[in-house]
């Protein structure tokens, strides 16, 4: 038995929810194995009116999605509005994307007389869904990252059915979202295998998803931890799926002495409103700001200081998420990070937490590599341009790199975006990390620990890329090619 | 100490080879690394200029390398300079590749005005490469998948550096080719890190290197168990990296009786010589002939054990792979399959193998589902096209899936179409599946076990994607954007 809380009461909120038993994941799973006889082949018209509709779906029962999900959640009315506007709109770019047959473009490479190597028969290399997919919900985005979020828009765009596994901690939102989606379904006369949504606490309901024969695939947006156990599972299989995990990232922003100056109390406030935005439960939430000791870099740090001492930031989504926090900063001092600020409470809201180290403990403390998941920055204190690299490569992997000072071309410069670029997947020269454009050059992912599978990314058009396979046809018959990079 | 052998004679050929030390793999690899820091950063014109040039290089010196290669082979001089001219083919064609700029296609993404959802920063979706790669060449082509391979040659033009380990059982071919090649990089004034080698029988001096912290990737030619072992080792590196293993496969034939009615004696000519060609040491060798209950298919049958009778391949590349194939014609037998030509000899060169089981014993026996490497072919009898497809999803991934008689549009073809499809890389509606064209649409790469990343393929141009990770550059200033693509 399942149960929602209050996030900002903790208290139990709503009718307990029932984990989705053994028979009744077998039978979702069935259903969506069912509709992708159909869906795998459907063409872009089609698969844009279902999206469509999903997002008209929800745009109607706005008032009551976003009030549920603020209770569950604590993430406020104005916020919860604008990402239920953005899962709209992810829902309908994916539909315009579709429309457009961005799933059915294919490689045309006509026949070269002669042998081989340089003649060949004709050929067309065409992408052909994976199959139904199975999708893990985040806690931090109860409509964007969830039932009927980028994962899901993304999959049914490339012809893929999906069963959702929803997040424990929005437990009422995700079955409401659920029940306007089958209802939307239903009302385009669609199959009702083509979503379908699971419940479970803990790993056993998503480890026999990701683990059942049927499914093709997994996606999911989460903790590291959590993600690599699915990943784990999903590459024990006896046959391997691919398993495409956004994970946990410490973001670095670094920035030259000049760039802070010229930034000033305006930079100070966007970086501070930045750490403590949602409550800093963002994937992309700035948690390592890499500075050169310098004047300009103290008085920086002072100034951030002062900044977000009155910020306030909300509840966190659940309890377990605010103990990890408090944990995770006092596991920073513990390695060597001294506080700049660090009041716990506790309250159920946390305050900002600033901590600073220099950049030698730092990189040889492997406990301050980890991400923070809340309002926590550590700051790094770097001798020279090739320290600043040093701690980037000891990063490793992370969403992004926001480098505030590349305005102009130096040697020092250069080194610096590529280090950046060697472990991001996305690279700021302006503005912060927070806020994820859902636009043809996103690139929501980056190496190791931020994704499981770096060449690809969760958020934007590309995304789609992850559901498709490509498949060469050769010497292709009339009728097959005829269906423009439809392979089936 | 490593030995080679003249396949034909199995007496010890040339000289012993030492295997790479410890500190010797060290050193080839900070080589890799240091080359890489310029590398990286290098334009189409230069990257096509050292291909080009080692292109010309194994040309240069063809008559000692393809003899040397015949005598560690056995593989015959047509086909070995036939291959030569394919690794050259494919070096020059991944020049121009480079040369038109096909490492550095990027999305533009101009700002939207307004806010999120809708409104956006500029941005630029750019590809960089992932650093230096660990590459482990095949037994079967000394010189198409080993050191100048393809892997080496979409490596090299992605931006990345290589460490390639050669195959014991050409050593001094790939000590040959590495040399021809180095004394090229050397002529064109440029750093001999951009390729280095290294030797080592079983898996010591394999792991040492995939596992090694400035490796980023891992490319793999050869055994789905050797595949499945050093994929293993990437994934276990406290920061995983991609390691891309073209494996073992199956490649099944399907046919309806009216095709190889129509076919006649030509299509049984055309699949026995593909099964013996090579002594059928191809990932594509057809190993499995999938053919409905019919007079057709049995008249079919009758003239291929006749086709087949005369047929005497040349000997196999080693004594290890010589076994291994008396291995699996033997256990198929054991599990089921009734042998319709099988002469085991004790010479050097092995007969051809053919034989037969019905669909629902090859469904339940997963001996019979194990690739034999070798010129050997299983029949599997099936009653209905839902049972070809039954057997397809037993097979479940493949490098190829060969189809004769899908020329007109029928529910049963389409189905058969959809079931290759879904677990195949390439399908074929005529010839047969040996001969691998390096083209725009090639696609050689499939599910589990056929390779670890079905998403990519390892020959033809999307090679060099491999190598290339997607990173959005946000609010690029001007000197970096004036760059192309070219990020760092």
């Amino acid at each position: 038995m399942l149960q929602s809380f209050n996030a900002r009461t903790g208290e139990v909120f709503g009718n307990d929810v029932l984990v989705t038993s053994s028979s009744e994941l077998e039978t979702a799973i069935q259903k969506a194995h069912h509709a992708y006889a159909d869906w795998q082949s459907s063409d872009g018209e089609t698969r844009a009116k279902l999206l469509n509709a999903l997002a008209d779906a929800i745009e109607g029962d706005r008032e009551n999605l976003v009030k549920l999900a603020d209770t569950e959640t604590g993430l406020g009315l104005p916020r919860l509005n604008g990402e239920l506007d953005r899962t709209a709109f992810q829902l309908r770019r994916f539909a315009t994307l579709a429309k457009n047959g961005g799933a059915f473009v294919f490689t045309d490479d006509p026949a070269v007389a002669g042998g081989p190597p340089v003649g060949h028969p004709p050929m067309m290399r065409v992408r052909v869904p994976l199959g139904p997919v199975a999708m893990f919900s985040a806690s931090n985005f109860p409509f964007a990252f969830s039932v009927l979020g980028g994962d899901t828009a993304s999959a049914l765009a490339a012809g893929c059915t999906v069963v959702v596994k929803a997040h424990s901690g929005h437990l009422h939102t995700s079955a409401r979202v659920y029940d306007v989606a089958s209802k939307a379904i239903q009302a385009q006369g669609m199959d009702e295998g083509l979503l379908q949504m699971v419940q479970g606490a803990g790993n056993q309901v998503g480890v026999a998803l990701i683990q059942h024969p049927l499914i093709a695939a997994g996606a999911f947006t989460g903790s590291t931890r959590g993600g690599a156990a699915l990943r784990d599972a999903a590459r024990a299989r006896p046959r391997p799926i691919p398993f495409y995990g956004e994970l946990g990232s410490v973001n670095p922003v670094i920035a030259t002495p000049a760039a802070l100056k010229k930034g000033g109390d305006a930079l100070v406030q966007t970086l501070a409103g930045s750490i403590t935005l949602g409550c800093g439960q963002f994937c992309t939430n700035p948690g390592l700001l890499v500075l050169q000791r310098s004047d300009e870099s103290t008085n920086f740090v002072l100034a951030l200081v002062e900044a977000l001492k009155p910020l306030k930031p909300h509840a966190m989504l659940t309890k377990a998420m605010r103990s990890a926090l408090d944990q995770g900063t006092a596991a920073q001092i513990e390695a060597g990070a001294k506080p700049l600020l660090y009041t716990p409470v506790d309250e159920v809201c946390p305050n900002p937490y600033l901590a600073e180290v220099d950049a030698k403990t730092f990189i040889s403390q492997s406990q301050l590599h980890e991400e923070v998941f809340g309002p926590a920055t550590l700051i790094v204190w770097t001798d020279s341009v090739a320290q600043t690299l040093e701690v980037l490569n000891t990063v490793g992997g992370t969403l992004t790199v926001t480098f505030w000072g590349a305005e102009e071309e130096s040697a020092d410069v250069q080194k610096l975006v590529r280090g950046a670029t060697a472990i991001a997947g996305r690279v700021l020269f302006a503005g912060v990390p927070t806020g994820v454009a859902v636009t043809a050059a996103q690139q929501h992912g980056g190496p190791w620990p931020s994704s499981t599978e770096p060449m690809t990314t969760s958020v934007g058009d590309a995304a789609l890329d992850r559901f498709l396979r490509p498949v060469s046809l050769q010497d292709t018959p009339e009728w097959l090619k005829n269906r423009e990079g439809r392979p089936c």
